[in-house]
């Protein structure tokens, strides 16, 4: 961003350079552009190419409804130019734009029929930032500019009375105060309520005259004391304060921070907005209100809204009075706004269409009442549900405001997970947050209740009792509590963050978890848990909301998710409209993307689920999960601690077994799809015994020396088990496992060809660093395969399969080329890739990552969501290398990567061949592959981003 | 190379492919050359340009002493060009080579009037391979090729005899069944051991005509059985079945494997050398004999060798008969060759002089002399140990045979470790090794002495006593253990791996070291060490032998290095003629290096060794070290632990007094070099007491609450701490450590300025991966160099520093750019870059490493010597973006690697600034940087290597 000089001990920081508009310190022309003037004259020369870009967010959605005729109060905006103009002049201002500013006043003068400054008619102002991108840590907003001692009396002297124009004063001498003098707020806020208390009253309209003057004598002295100087009195001085003001929040630390971090050019600059001011509090045919143009909840296609008369825009987020519905309906009677204000209503549904025609998407507005005429103050973008966003997509294709493409890219594909997950009814969650036990991290979205266990074993029997369902509560889990996991409804863990062993098996289970709940203490000893003064015991019932991260002591009741219900035919699609929406929409998206999407899933119930939700393929298949079942793991632990070949080899007989059964149910489930099966990934500990009761166990049950077992236990241990013995090292170490795998994948699969089922498996080697390996573990796949062959009297050409490896270590990505001139495919492991590259370990630093994102020294947290500056162009110098060297490479990525929009973006731009997530998350990847086609679609054809204000 | 097919599932493994010479078929001529014709004639056209590349190491080696006229048995040598030609035609010769074998056979035979296939006087030949480099896997030798049923009477009627003959005949069919055809040499070796056994002897020689017939028509039926075929009796078929055996033998699969992991190209090729028969064993009047032109061990200008009168090679390196010396001393009366052959000595004395002035370095050779006549079979480059090769350089300097560049280039850096470590005499060792307790890995060179300790603790306690020297054994080490180590005069170790904690430590120390010493079982409850059926008990005596992994249970006598001693002003310069030559190549080798080498140096008495070894500055002082005092770690346990913040903030305030004391003392060592300081690097875990004993007396001592210590400690718990809550990330999360020690820096600093010493700190940051960490810990710097100065008042600019960060993760590679333009320097951490750039902790793979080294899944340990493709890869980005971004940055290593020659070589090459290794590797650097700069001035120069035959 150029702000740092090279070289030596010096850093520019603080020093703000606006460069790369040209290196002229003329300013672009028009410094300002009008809005609201009801004419479009010549000085109003909107729209304008990208009028975000030149009038901010908020600019250019005043432009816009002004342009469509929509009633909005007049004002101007200052342009992002004039902004870099000041930035490279050092905060000085282009000699014309003080004129520009004096002949807009002028035009506002004449609009609203008052004079800035003029103690009879006084014109007021509001003045706001507004940058293309919404951007906290600026200055927002100062309201009743031009108010002062001098014009105090013309805003009293007209209908609204004294007492509302000391309280607007009062207002303006706080906000101006803090957020253009710099004053601590405290310092008013403490007289405010000293002078409440002692005119022993609670809200601030409670106030007389006399006391709010008063008040206003001790504002005025707090804000000499704090700047030494007086407050100004002069209008224009106040505008220019505030100008300045906003221009300088741009630099502002917690700005430049943010900018920082979410890779916002510096030289973007922001606008300002001067706007008359209209009052909402000027009695009762006056009103304030927001609203949505349909139910962000529902996407029920509706305006959405609450208002209150006689108020001003504060009131109603301060909630001290109960807001008022839009809507004219039995319950409310002569409440509603459709009721009391019937015009404006009708007003309001017209601009309404208008601004959903125009923007091509949901709108959030805010308006104002004044003496019985609507002004619009406001247009953006509404926030909504997933379920809302498939609706309003789907009703607004049919009702022909977008194409399906436009569409696609309104909804934000994260939402549709909640489409998918169960969830808690509403109403009853809050009623529970009064008995709230704790609150952790939302790992897992979704809601369940059930039987507290304490250990996977418990976890199962309680399950299997079928008299309750069950919550898992660990302290952190381990892949040996996959059985205890499968057999619960929800996970709750004490450590560990939102990338966990328990975080993601939960989400690629689709089961809601929460972890992190530092609060409750686990005494595996007595079998409860505690949290502060409750104690919760083995058997007690709790539930969990894995959306919210929160755990109660009880039951809350629980909705399954429609479209589940349909995919597993327990409702017919045409029962269920939501079904419906989201069948549609998904078929527009899967209409427009190039990456392939495929699902990680372990078992043929996993595999059946992920194609259901749409997933072309297995994109990873851990066959570690596959050992843990009671009598596999111990044959998995007699082979590894076998004291002779022939002990050995009789386990590894066992394993391959279950093994061949488990590839074949995957193959059946996936029937002509491809199937990528990653050979043995976790280090051997994990799979060993712990601790002396469990060893002694194992012992017995294994005939084997106990000392042995406990000596073998040992030295399997590791330092750094992340960068130890594991992946494609322990294949090579112990050539019997994988041979036993690949055995096991060929014998399937001709088994499954031989019962009419096309197997497509690809064989993953994990954690390959070094070409060698490769070549090592092909010759024994070769030397498998011909005895395989021979064995079963198959032709080998008769078994289709694609051998490749993960790419998840470092050198491994720059070494693709010699890697690809040997495989068929390439998947990207990014958990693994993300921890090598950035030297972090997920399971111990998720403390760590959160308290980096909060100090904008990270972005956003790498497990989650791609770094893609480091991670990413080591995935980027893979895929050239590896392209260059094998043209028809096929190139994945299954870390838990493959289910984050962004990420997935990315994938797309670098040339994936597909993205592979959890079942659940294959609907979040269909939309984000397609959104990232229509973008890269866009972008060539020169089209800008959709007006989305 | 080639040799894999791009695609899919093919590889053309195995399929040899001699590309790059060329797309003709056509054969470079000539195809063969002559040597030993003595009269230079039209047929030996050497000198070629590249004799290695085209004749083979073996074979230029019998051409430049031909040249030179030194007596050489005729013959001839097939060039690697005719191997290219051979896989370039799937196994067929150019269509002359059979006419240019036949007149070379013509030559040989008027040469030695004998003729090929002749019954009455036969010409013998031996068969050799010789690549351009020397490379195990290939086939060796097949002698007396040309002997058959039907050639053997004219042998035999020769002066020789018929059981000679016979014997000859033996050995032919069992070399040649053996490596041309392929019959298991068992089969031969077990029907003469039944032979002897029937006989009734013990040696070979013992055996008489008519048992060696017998014998004979053993050999030819087991030849028959292996391979379906009599054994040829066609001397030209015998010759072309051992060049066939070369050529197949350039592609064994040891041989490919050993190519590929050494990076040797597949398309050099091998050349076959042919040479007549001469024997030492055809009486009194013949000998063989192999020898040194100087004495290998210490340098002596003198030829050093042995001999056998009437013996062939191989009898003397079966070591059946005692070898006789070659120079004539008062002992050893009538027994040399000096005496018995005094012409063949003065003879061979001359050829020793022309090939040590035309090789320009000190040759290893074999020679024959068959009936008073002496032959050269081999002339090579000989190895010597480190003592002699310094002494061989300087004296070959001073008799003008090389010139100072050329003697820089004939040390091998590694062996100059051996000049100053301290070692067992040589003859008290080899008496001892009956008694040897156990051997694990050579860690650390050099040999020591002492009483066993078992702990730390333990360790100081018997040093302090002044009784005796102590020999630390552990289990593994750990931080903990550093002032056990400093105590002891050498470290054995039962875990670990050459690059384990105790490896690197000991290394540093200069310390003999022993690791993965996996015999001795440590028993701490006992007190005792337990290795097969002896017991040591703590304090009983040992030594060590760090040079070969030995352990002793018994005080073996050291010899200090003179070096050293002359450096420690124990012995005056002039009284050590090792100290002379030390000093003397050293300068040498200075003179021609770009690269500075600084030293790796936590105290100021290693500050004061590596100076005086020729550090040019401090490349990494390890601050942590700093902490492990009785009373240090203390404070430092209470200042993690603190309960609020003032107390943190008094044992701040304690450990700023130590660690300014610390930093002052070793800018006064380095007056006027740079010192690089690190940070806190490891994890807190490192610093607080384990177990339950630990922890109470912890707590006792802190009046802390026992509970809270170990449930903090239990807290700082990390699964993978390698990529954990470490480096710059502890100093972000506890900003009052990095606080403290930026001071204790910059106070040092000021004071030694104000002593009159010249400070100049290289603050560091360690484990960097975000250009955001270096901004915030600037700042801190920043005001912490404010608020110095301010109190001291001192004017900033009056404190010299420089701030940087190794770069030891990949990302931090990958962003270097951006890193570089905030920072004046880089260091590269390559131990860690290695683990996270491969995966591979380095605590947890010994094992591993070994065995993937041995398979040729790896060059070599890439914790000893860099993976260049990998992890240098990454290296050359940093440097190039870092570069890019500041030119001034400078650039350095501090890892291990630092120390490494080869490593060393290619930091030169990518542009470093210096390379840090520990202080008695500093002069093994200064060698290595002084030949990278001389290899590079020779490529520039377009000079082909030295001849180095």
């Amino acid at each position: 961003m150029g702000l740092v000089a090279s070289g030596s001990n010096q850093t520019l920081e603080g020093v703000p350079a606006v460069t790369n508009r040209g290196a002229s310190p003329r300013l672009p022309e028009p410094a300002l552009y009008y809005f609201g003037d009801g004419d479009n004259g010549d000085r109003n020369r909107f729209p304008v190419p990208n009028p975000r870009e030149v009038l901010g967010g908020k600019g250019a959605g005043l432009a816009e409804m002004s342009r469509l005729g929509i009633p909005v109060p007049p004002g101007f905006t200052i342009t992002t130019a004039v902004c870099g103009f000041y930035y490279r002049e050092r905060s000085r201002y282009p000699g014309p734009l003080r004129a520009a500013v004096d002949e807009a006043l002028a035009f506002l003068e004449r609009k609203c029929a008052r004079s800035f400054g003029d103690p009879n008619r006084p014109l007021l102002v509001s003045v706001r930032s507004g940058a293309p991108v919404s951007m906290p840590g600026m200055m927002d907003t100062v309201l009743n500019v031009g108010l002062s001692a001098r014009t105090l009396s013309g805003l009293a002297a007209g209908a609204e009375g004294r007492r509302f124009a000391l309280d607007c004063y009062r207002r303006l001498i706080e906000m101006y105060g803090d957020v253009v003098a710099g004053v601590d707020r405290a310092r008013f806020t403490s007289a405010l309520d000293a002078a409440k208390r002692g005119a022993q009253v609670t809200r601030d309209q409670d106030l007389s005259a006399p006391q709010l003057e008063a008040i206003i004598e001790q504002y005025l002295s707090a804000y000499r004391a704090a700047t030494g100087a007086e407050f100004p009195q002069d209008a224009r001085a106040q505008l220019w304060g505030a100008i300045d003001a906003v221009f300088a929040s741009w630099m502002s630390p917690r700005a430049v921070t943010y900018r920082r971090i979410h890779g916002i050019p510096n030289d973007l600059g922001t606008a300002v907005n001067v706007q008359s001011m209209v009052f909402g509090n000027l009695g009762d045919d006056s009103a304030t209100g927001v609203c949505f143009t349909r139910d962000p909840a529902t996407g029920e296609d509706s305006i959405f809204g609450e208002f209150l008369p006689n108020a001003q825009g504060e009131d109603l987020v301060a909630g001290i009075r109960t807001p008022q519905p839009l809507t004219r309906s039995e319950a409310n009677g002569a409440h509603s706004f459709e009721a009391i204000f019937p015009d404006c209503h009708r007003q309001l549904l017209d601009v309404r269409g208008r601004l959903e025609r125009h923007f091509g998407d949901m709108q959030d507005l805010e308006f104002t009442v004044e003496k019985g005429k609507l002004y619009l103050l406001q247009t953006r973008r509404g926030k909504r549900t997933g379920m809302a966003a498939i609706r309003i997509a789907c009703e607004m294709v049919a009702d022909g405001i977008v194409d399906p493409p436009r569409a696609v890219l309104q909804v934000d594909p994260q939402t549709l997970t909640q489409v998918l997950a169960p969830a808690f009814g509403q109403a009853e969650l809050e009623a529970a947050r009064a008995e709230r036990l704790a609150a952790g991290l939302p790992a897992s979205p979704g809601a369940a209740s059930g039987a507290v266990a304490l250990s996977a074993d418990r976890a199962v029997a309680l399950r299997d009792t079928g008299a309750t369902s069950v919550i898992l509560v660990r302290h952190e889990t381990s892949p040996e509590d996959i059985a205890g996991m499968e057999a619960a409804a929800g996970i709750v863990t004490a450590r560990g963050g939102k990338t966990s062993h328990a975080a993601v098996v939960a989400r690629g289970m689709g089961k809601p978890c929460v972890v992190g709940c530092e609060a409750l203490q686990i005494d595996e000893e007595a079998r409860v848990v505690r949290c502060g003064s409750a104690t919760i015991a083995e058997g007690d019932p709790i539930s969990i909301d894995g959306t919210t991260g929160e755990v109660f002591p009880k039951i809350l009741p629980v909705r399954a998710p429609e479209i589940l219900q349909v995919l597993d035919g327990e409702r017919a699609p045409e029962a269920s409209p939501t079904y419906g929406f989201f069948a549609r929409f998904m078929a527009w998206a899967d209409a427009e993307r190039r990456l392939r999407v495929w699902a990680n899933a372990d078992t043929p119930e996993d595999a059946h689920l992920a194609r259901q939700l749409g997933a072309e393929g297995i994109g990873l298949c851990r066959t570690e999960h596959m050992f843990f079942g009671k009598e596999r793991i111990l044959a998995f632990r007699r082979m590894i601690l076998a004291a002779g070949e022939n002990e050995r080899r009789e386990a590894l007989a066992e394993l391959l077994l279950y093994q061949r059964r488990d590839f074949l149910g995957i193959f059946e489930a996936m029937d002509g799809l491809p199937v990528t099966i990653r050979l043995l990934d976790p280090p051997l500990h994990e799979f060993l015994p712990h601790g002396a009761d469990e060893i002694r166990r194992f012992a017995e049950e294994a005939r084997l020396p106990e000392r042995d077992v406990a000596a073998r236990v040992e030295a399997t241990r590791e330092e750094n088990p992340m960068l130890g013995l594991r992946g494609c090292r322990l294949g090579l170490a112990h050539p019997g496992i994988y041979g036993m795998q690949i055995r096991a994948i060929l014998e399937a699969a001709i088994e499954a060809r031989q019962g009419g089922v096309r197997a497509l498996p690809e064989i993953m080697i994990p954690l390959t660093a070094l070409d060698t390996e490769i070549d090592e573990l092909r010759a024994q796949l070769t030397r498998t395969m011909e005895e395989v062959c021979a064995e079963r009297d198959v032709d080998p050409s008769a078994v289709e399969f694609r051998f490749g490896t993960m790419i998840e270590i470092p050198r491994a990505a720059l070494i693709a080329g010699k890697l690809a001139a040997r495989l068929d495919f390439f998947s990207f492991g990014t958990n693994d890739l993300t921890q090598m590259t950035l030297g972090l370990s997920r399971d111990d630093t998720a403390r760590l990552i959160v308290d980096y994102v909060e100090r904008g020294l990270l972005p956003h947290d790498p497990f989650s969501s791609l770094d893609q500056e480091g991670v990413g162009e080591l995935m980027q110098i893979a895929v050239e290398r590896g392209r260059h060297a094998n043209p028809k490479l096929k190139i994945g990525i299954c870390g838990e990567h493959g289910g984050d929009p962004r990420s997935v973006e990315f994938c797309h731009r670098i040339g994936f061949d597909y993205v592979s997530c959890s079942p659940y998350r294959v609907p979040v990847a269909r939309l984000a592959a397609a959104q990232a086609a229509l973008r890269e679609k866009r972008a060539a054809g020169g089209d800008s981003e959709p007006i989305a204000v």
